[in-house]
């Protein structure tokens, strides 16, 4: 797999300097200004402590940067990359105080990325071979949404809708409104331009033939049974795409992609990770 | 256990307008936009799908009211409070749009505080009758850290510090520059003003000795056995606050509190943490 | 026509507020505050010089009610609506001070949105009858984009992207360095999720029979004589979207819209717009 | 005519990052960052496609430079200076994906700044021998207003004040609250410092006679005749400076002119701008 | 004297709720929120226990608001009245736990605000009679302008300049550059519009006469010593205002007054100020 | 005495870019825009015009390389280090405008900062032998703080809590809510973990005598006379930290520090300060 493309620092630098503020504080790292001096380099390295995939090299080693643009890092595993056990992931050579003021903040971000871009890739792996694709949801970290989707990418999934705002996404609650998904449909028709998919959330086959009829671009099937995906995959043909999702897991999700579905969606690959473990170790001590 | 003392509102409405705007995008909430009419009014609830318990009910009620001040909240489950599988957690009435388009935002921040809550409560309840109390640490999601700490509050754990700036604690990169817990510890002391809390992080109980000798006010005794735990104790003698840290589960956390140690700190808390299940269910629609 | 949906203020309060510091800077009207007292109210009312089409009329209250809420607003002509020269827009009344200090501010945004949406007006009314729809571009004026998409929709437009990140728009330069049209989707389509429209510029017949070979969503023909954009529909024939762009004026619109494209996009429509001349004229005063 | 004297980059860089942001939401260019791979660079020059006057090469390098550090440009041609349709204005070199994830924010802002220098510099020319100066007003874009108003002087204009706060102004609202000319002067006077420039805009001669009597420094003849402006030019003598405004059009701003005052503002210059039509070209591509 | 009229809100309310974080940091009132039950209510007041004079009353209202919205204040002493020692300033009424955790930030504001105005009032007392005015410099805390500013003007003084942008003011470092005031103050004249008062620092009667003859608005009479000064006044004979400055203290002021001088700027108003000695007492508990 | 650990750039660099755009306003500099040509260089250097104590070099050469990062400047005296009068604090070299437009923002912080450490280190000379220490309090100029109580530690003093969440002082109002010492610690014990300090203000020995009953860190002894400081101290027996605090002057600080307490804490030191008299000088001018 090739790298996933980066995303421009402008759009994460903020998440930086809010994190790196929020533990930084009012007066900084008291305990490093106080025992190290200003002078005292050193060289370090971020090491893995269990396997998992790399997402954010460029974003944690940008926090330090921020930090001191004195820090020197080589990106040692690349995004979308396995990482195993033990593995070191970032290196880096500099002053020591802002080398271990960023760490913490550093590792929180990194570990975060690379937890989702692991339990990603654990999904993709699982269906392997159906032709089914793994997308994320809108159930991301507040303010971490553009980082926590490149994640996924890292992992191999593909990004659901980042907003209200990119594509329509008619749910239950909005055809409780609308009385009907052909009267919903029409009106998204009438306000959205060509550049938006419409998507229609279908709990039965008969909303779902209805949708059809509507000529919606996709159709999220929610919470069905491996039997009505099936059913729902052979309403559909083709004419628009089929996402299942609900409350899929690493042991459901092959049999659903193999219902043929074009995508599972999965909000557990935000909501609900671990973030893998990281560390940083210095090697050695440069006294000037 | 009573209600744990709230957080001001000033302290997070940056997260929550943050966290809307992510959402919202630049064309806010096409889909509510197109389908409900702007004067549709609809009652609506926030019920728990997993039991857990409550954290973050004025933080979610406030992202509503904070994309349209009309949404009358009623927070039903108070902060603290456990909640079972199927309860109301939050009551909303108002305007239909807004209702719709912060739910996304709203029920990411409350299920990711309430799932906090929930796995700090298991944690507090596995150590209940040793005197341990449960402690949080840095490992937040970034920007994130008040109401995170916030949310371990009302699972009934205890902070550790909140930043770089608020206490110091000596750690193995520290020591290994300074050379010595008493060249570090002196250091600090020169340094730090009388309000801060002097912590240093051993791993061996050579340096438990050599840090009671310099009078620090807590030991973090890092990835200990048992037994080590519980001859630092006897070393420490109530002289100063002692925190057992490193890899503690659900499994191990009783064994590690009946050592003695007066804290028990737990990265877990934020940095692997399932989302409580929440979902908004529109009960009835008005079209004025 | 209905009034077109409306944007939630979160969206747009930063606007406000920054246009508002601007204009007070770090004094504040100091006109107003030395001849006006603070008691002093009155009652205003914004009037259109000229004929137009109302956009933004929300946003005007808002501007007023940010510097100070006790100004009370009535909206005469909603947004959508026509505009006759002389009309009242907006009725004001409340304390002079705030009402004058914000009035600059307050017309220079309902100026320039009304004036978008005068001139989307006309482009709209010039393709009656064809079925093709008045798209906008992403050149706007730097920071306004919500406001100034919103204000096309206000004159009966559709929106085209948002951003760069919304919908993908392969343009001439994308396929110089790709090589062919069909390297360029075959990029585009691995990395993109469901939820994005791909959408190819093309600027022959060539690269338009290379596009629908690829299945794309839309096709952008651009800057193409009416005959060859009516050979374009042919071969298009239904299984993308087409899109007809470049110079199009209010002169040559309806000749473009006839050859049978879906949608006619016009950067005019936000980077060369007239405002709409508007004053606001205080009716009485009332000392306290 | 020299170039005019540059605003430094902390004034306007924060509506580069803004604009920027806009463009790029939360995924960045996806459709630059699918097709082009990181270490593509290539050759650019953004070329006019009609006449006009240069304004803001400096902020469309700045728009580039903020995305990617690594873009290296060079204005060729200089604010103040004419620009003949064809003309290249700016040369990039750099890596291809930051050059056309910028181009439209770049574009949007240089084309909108040469719009309004190119307006001014025809009203300019169009006044030459009278001894009048042109000068905007605050008929601005929102946000935009340090920008504008330097493009203003670029075509050859003066600027008027730039907000509320840096000079009076007694406008027909606030003689209507005072009662009286002199009422107003004095409020203003005794509230003011002697750093700060005091206006009146008066309707007829007799506002003008009494606003001499007062001994303002400048008075806004407003929507005066050309016959009623030689008089009101006759009355003053010197005495402050005399400004004309209102409606005031090319074919009308040299009659305007020609009766001997000293200003004529004209809102139109940043009220109603055409931004120049301007593209960027890529012209060779270096695939790494 | 009439109240100096005041600011609005928005000029001042980024610094209130900066001062607000600053002071809660990450977790807040842990000592309010601790001992205080959320609906315990009580009556406080704000009392000085030195004499001094107003200014800020609103300012400090506004962070007890900021805070929390149920807080009911009183502003018993106007801005700009004299304060004697003992006096209560402030009445408040409301949620003990925000009264008391915006206490300081409200103080710390209304303090400084009171002892600029008290100081500037002595000032001006001590020219009373002379004709002179009492003008603040730029020399103000970093963020605080428009604020301490306004405070100056609540002590009776006028204001200079606002910033480097609202007026010119050619200074020694400018002359040696530009070789001469001629050159320094023609240079300016192209550049700057009619709306722009221009001010000439002058170390000499030489340049003095020099910066007559170039007909500016206002000269900057430095560190002149009487006898100087009253030269200068002489020489100018009401052609432009004169200023005086440079290191004049309360026990000179009066001396340089009489030389008949218009304005003395004295930078201590802003630059050495004692903020007046407030406190904020509880009065009554209730207990709900 | 060794010079204070530095704050990193991030905790203070907004205050740098606030003051610099609070100065700069919306058309930056223009005198000297206009009297300075871009080209031109300078040599300059900052001088003070009175003795002092330096604090704050690097944020001062900070806020000219923000304006622009060609400024080369050479910080002369470190922070910590005693300034006499006539010293040159700074060397700066580079385009002159730039270093002209900074110079009041960067006179204005580190005047502020040096006369900060000056004060503090006249204080801390007074107690010299005493074994106190001077300690600063909340009362800083708002957003200023953590550089404020940068300074304090230049001046040789350290620092007390760094706002309402870093640690507990239970003072009078809270003691008057809780009913009693007791009550109150215990409530602040339940809820705050071991990172935080607890200290009481205490008024009379009867309070300090419950105050160690309950086993707090430290006690603030408030507007004690130095007979009960002495007895207090006598009470205390080194069970805790003792602060004396109130009304504290330069003339009484040596016998305040002579009753045997730990810390004397001055508020003073922050909320009544003469800015350090300085300068900047140009002193050659290179015309390219």
């Amino acid at each position: 797999m090739g790298a996933p493309a980066g995303l421009p620092r402008i759009v994460y630098q903020q998440v930086i300097e809010a994190a790196l503020r929020e533990d930084l504080g009012r007066a900084g790292d008291i305990t490093s200004s106080a025992v190290i001096r200003a002078e005292t380099r050193c060289d370090a390295r971020i090491v893995a402590r269990e396997p998992g995939r790399m997402a954010g090299g460029q974003v944690a080693a940008d926090v330090f940067r921020t930090l001191d643009s004195g820090v020197v890092i080589d990106i040692v595993i690349l995004d979308g990359e396995e990482i195993a056990a033990g593995d070191m992931v970032l290196k880096l050579a500099g002053p020591a105080r802002p080398i271990l003021a960023a760490e913490r903040t550093a590792l929180n971000l990194l570990g975060r990325l690379c937890g989702i871009a692991a339990l990603t890739g654990r999904f993709v792996a699982a269906v392997e071979g159906t032709g089914a694709r793994v997308a994320d949801t809108r159930k991301t970290s507040p303010g971490m949404r553009a980082l926590e989707k490149y994640a996924v990418r890292c992992g191999g999934g593909i990004n659901h809708r980042f907003g209200l705002d990119d594509a329509v996404l008619i749910k239950d609650n909005h055809l409780l409104v609308a009385g009907s998904v052909t009267a919903a449909v029409e009106r998204v028709r009438a306000a959205v331009g060509h550049a938006v998919m419409v998507e229609v959330e279908v709990d039965t086959l008969e909303q779902l033939s209805e949708s059809m009829a509507c000529g919606v671009d996709a159709v999220l099937l929610d919470n069905m049974d491996v039997g009505t995906l099936r059913r729902a995959v052979a309403i559909v043909t083709g004419r628009s795409v089929t996402e299942a999702s609900g409350g899929i897991t690493l042991e459901t999700v092959c049999s659903v992609a193999e219902t043929g579905v074009d995508v599972v969606s999965v909000g557990a690959l935000t909501h609900s990770v671990s973030s893998l473990d990281l560390s940083l170790e210095v090697e050695t001590v440069h006294n000037a």
